[in-house]
């Protein structure tokens, strides 16, 4: 009963095997489990009421239009909106920000794809964060670049280290600077500026993937890094510069619509539109609508702030319980936005292994070795505060807490 | 100003330059022009009180679920539905057809995208009818396969050509058998037999893309191939068989959802999800339960009345109004079913220059050449009939008639 389909698999579509940690989490996911193991928003501040009016309104008045074919750049009044965030937004103030610099996609999940298929060559290095975005490495594996890893701390990508990794001649630099996805880390101002200066000297653009940036419940605002690239003022009434810029609507509206944007140079979203028009056509029209219909009126904004509440709440209650129940060895950051926060166990205590542990106890997490591309982490764990109930954090916790201790 | 993106780019991403026919196309793009270039649905037949009905049920119902992350896979009611449709579809009948068969993608156009992905090595061979589907070669590009072509004609691919094409080791056999876009044109019985026999007898599996298989509005159901190659039984409780079925919300309900389904062996949706995670992670949810509700109790297969009896009207206006106005030197066929017809005229008359001419009339169709692979064509054209309003229809076509004069 041997297949024929063998024999037509792509070597590295072979190599993308199932790991240990994949097979463990996948034991995690029956409903009585308690889990920071995702990365999901919260459903209970998911807007369902204004989404429901959202679609009535649409479905009314833009039926046709909203289940019909669209353009593969996106919604046109959604990218002049996203458009004018990115003018108006204190984190970003690109002056001369047109429709031209926005390409809606389906996630950013596909955005990252689509800087792989347009950017990377087999062999083509990338300078990553490590530990970075596992989403990003697995947007990446079918194109086969080479990481070159710069580390991080709690101020971010160390940004002393990226000089060494430059003379690699990488085709680009990726980091997540706000409320990093896995350790909940935010790169510094001092080393946002740093980055530019350095990345600009050498020539090599940077992508910035930016989904948690709006999701900051303390602390304060920090300049974009697409905004300190934009220094050399409008050029035809549109951005340019040397940063590609990536945020969602699934951490400020819903994950389920699918929506994300690119903020890039108009050359550059020609290109990318070029490899979505491959990948998918486009984006959903209905989701793009009703995502449209929600934001301008100023809706996302008023939202986003029981978002922060909600998360600074369950992130409080994640700190408390970890401080009485998690070893004394164990440390752990006090991110001040985000969904994430990141634990390093003691020396030589190997974190998939007491995933194993806590399998029975009924709570996950991801152990954090996956999200560095080139090996390391054992000791390291990536809890998510954003999903479970306050209850649910204080009881999970606690049995973590047992299988740490 | 130039700047750091142009070293950036892959080779492949350079080649995708813009074309002389994209470049007239866009002239056309415009409202004023009544255009049977592109490949829409009628707006006219889209359910739009039904998708509404259907939204507001979602999102009172599942609301949370609805605008939550979903799984790579999709739905698993949806596939659970979609499954019983391949195993009680006449054209189908797969005895064994379960949800483990069936992966939901972002539209067709992301499953061959997919197919792309884990499937072709830069240089590898895939054998393509030509003309050809222009959505699987966009798809493909960003992967560097070379493309062998096999002629067709009215009964669909000359399968006795696919001997000598075989003889290349192509990693698949890519057709469109019903209502092929761009032609129209459906494969015979008995070629679609051949086709299955030669294939299987060189190893050699079958993507059958079949987004119109439903439109037929007169003539005979053929089966598929995948129902034709499914001839080994059972194989624990799941089709096993040689060929990739791809089908579509886009056609029977409505586009701008993006919602399209793959029907393969378990182990080929297995590698197929892989791709999908870092391609978008997951279709809308959204999207996927609308559907789903209006799928469950049968709306689609009523609703596919009132589309097959739109298109078969306006494509007997489009019939007679180029029976009197196209001259006596140009043959077209008469499709039993799809969107779309073709035309060839005189030889050494240029379509893209005829093209040109039509422009100023307001009036647009695609000139066949951009779905030939290979070259060729240069004297053909592409109508799409479902687009237009038949009044729309007679005076474009008497429009073309006098360009084509």
């Amino acid at each position: 009963m041997e297949t024929i389909w063998q024999n037509v698999y792509t070597a590295r579509a072979r190599s993308m095997s199932s790991s240990v940690i994949r097979e463990l989490l996948k034991l995690t996911e029956q409903s009585d489990f308690i889990s920071f193991a995702g990365g999901l928003p919260a459903p209970e501040v998911f807007p369902i009421v204004q989404v429901r009016a959202a679609a009535e309104r649409v479905l009314t008045e833009h039926g046709a239009q909203a289940l019909q074919y669209g353009t593969t750049e996106g919604y046109r009044p959604l990218r002049e909106l996203i458009a004018s965030w990115m003018r108006d937004d204190p984190r970003h103030r690109l002056p001369a920000c047109g429709v031209d610099n926005i390409l809606i996609t389906s996630g950013s999940q596909q955005a990252l794809d689509l800087i792989g298929r347009m950017f990377i060559d087999p062999g083509d290095r990338i300078v990553v964060e490590s530990p970075t975005y596992l989403g990003a490495l697995q947007a990446w594996s079918a194109y086969g670049p080479q990481y070159v890893t710069v580390p991080s701390d709690e101020a971010g990508m160390v940004v002393d280290a990226l000089e060494q990794a430059l003379r690699a001649g990488p085709k680009f630099i990726y980091l997540v600077p706000n409320f990093n996805n896995p350790t909940g880390r935010t790169l510094s101002p001092e080393r946002r500026r740093a980055l530019i200066e350095i990345a600009a000297r050498h020539g090599v653009p940077i992508i910035e993937d930016d989904p948690y940036g709006q999701l900051r419940f303390e602390g304060e605002m920090l300049p974009s890094l697409v905004s300190l690239a934009a220094g050399r003022g409008p050029v035809n009434g549109a951005y340019h510069g040397n940063v590609i810029y990536l945020s969602s609507f699934s951490k400020i509206l819903a994950p389920g619509l699918r929506l994300a944007w690119v903020c890039a140079e108009p050359e550059v979203i020609v290109m990318l539109t070029r490899g979505k028009q491959g990948a998918d056509l486009h984006t959903s029209t209905l989701s793009q609508i009703i995502a449209y219909e929600l934001a301008k009126d100023g809706f996302i904004n008023q939202h986003l702030e029981v978002i922060r509440r909600t998360y600074r709440e369950r992130r409080d209650v994640m700190l408390a319980a970890m401080q009485q129940h998690f070893p004394a060895s164990a440390r752990w950051n006090r991110p001040e936005g985000g969904m994430f926060l990141w634990c390093e166990l003691a020396d030589g205590v190997d974190a998939t292994e007491r995933l194993r542990a806590a399998v029975p106890k009924k709570v996950a997490f991801v152990p954090g070795r996956v999200f560095y591309p080139c090996g390391g982490g054992e000791n390291t764990m990536r809890l998510n505060f954003s999903n479970a109930a306050p209850d649910q954090i204080r009881e999970g916790i606690a049995r973590l807490g047992e299988v740490l201790r």
